[in-house]
């Protein structure tokens, strides 16, 4: 171990702490995994609490598909190995971010119980907010903004969530949001509620 | 497109942006990324720009093989094909990172000009700056800190770069740090003079 002095500032070997990251952006690093049917509204629950996060001068960042799908998983497809795979990766980039000190909100069906406990258990504990956006499948359905239902119905999709793959609901979810009662700005609310009681909303 | 009002405050369906993360941050994301040969210096100067620029009150976070080869990537062994995999990703995620306006410092060999041309190819220009931390073999081996290149002429680790593998080195990188005149806390200095200027250090 060596240390150096330059402008009056000693630098050492070795990393700048977590901590400090997390007193630089006055939060701490989180992840927010929002879990749930397609058309369920994670991602439209997902851009306003990163609005409001930004309000409050927090550091957020989502991952969703458009920046993972066509990056980081790019070379990843349907298989069953590859959908755990894609959560896996996701889970793995989240915690990096987390442990950047980032408010980091993750919006995938994630349909699978075992991977998204996976990624749970890859954290420690009180960093992983799985946050179930729970809808039936008969209203996401009748939202269908995509038109991905109809497709799948028609089995121009195969092994859709909801359609012909199974969505695995969260048994022990640290909350649970259902957007056939709830707007999208109180679900962000409440989200946002959360992690203020919670204490990341400071270091 | 919707937006409801809460608490004086419009919400509106729609990412924050990049642009958004840079100014509550008050700094440009971009990927810094260190090349070279093992005992080159990398991780050492990684360190202590990362502590320069938590001094500034930047946020940076510093990708190397202690949170990437243990979690992200290791289900990635040493192949040709999982060694280009492994940069990949690892450009992958900095580009995540850089998005989200932060500054990214990667450490890795990364020996094949291909791979990390792929990387800057898939950023804009001015995101991914090259860091080539040069340093002859022969000095190299000499450092030696964890005995690995002692351990590669015995053929005990296979494919190490600069013996049995090639490392080759950047034609046009950004800056070029010498490790043999240059010490770590001043390599890092001149990082953060060339990330100042490049106007980085503010949004």
């Amino acid at each position: 171990m060596t240390t150096v002095k330059a402008t009056n500032v000693t630098w050492h070997e070795g990393s700048v702490s977590r901590q400090e990251r997390e007193q630089l952006l006055n939060q701490k690093g989180v992840t927010v995994w929002m879990t749930g049917l397609s058309a369920s509204g994670k991602s439209t629950i997902a851009c306003i609490l990163e609005q409001m996060l930004l309000h409050r001068k927090k550091h957020a960042y989502r991952l969703d598909g458009d920046n993972i799908r066509m990056g980081l998983n790019k070379n990843l497809a349907f298989s069953a190995e590859d959908r755990a795979e894609n959560i896996r990766r996701i889970g793995e980039v989240a915690k990096l971010f987390t442990d950047a000190g980032v408010i980091a909100i993750t919006s995938f069906i994630s349909p699978y119980k075992k991977d998204r406990d996976a990624v749970r258990a890859n954290m420690k504990p009180g960093e992983f907010v799985e946050v179930y956006v729970k809808v039936s499948l008969e209203a996401a359905e009748k939202r269908d903004p995509k038109g991905l239902y109809k497709k799948a119905r028609a089995g121009q999709i195969k092994g859709f969530t909801g359609i012909d793959d199974p969505y695995e609901a969260p048994e022990n979810p640290e909350m649970v949001i259902d957007t056939e009662t709830m707007q999208p700005h109180e679900a962000a609310a409440q989200i946002l509620a959360y992690l203020e009681k919670g204490g990341y909303l400071a270091a």
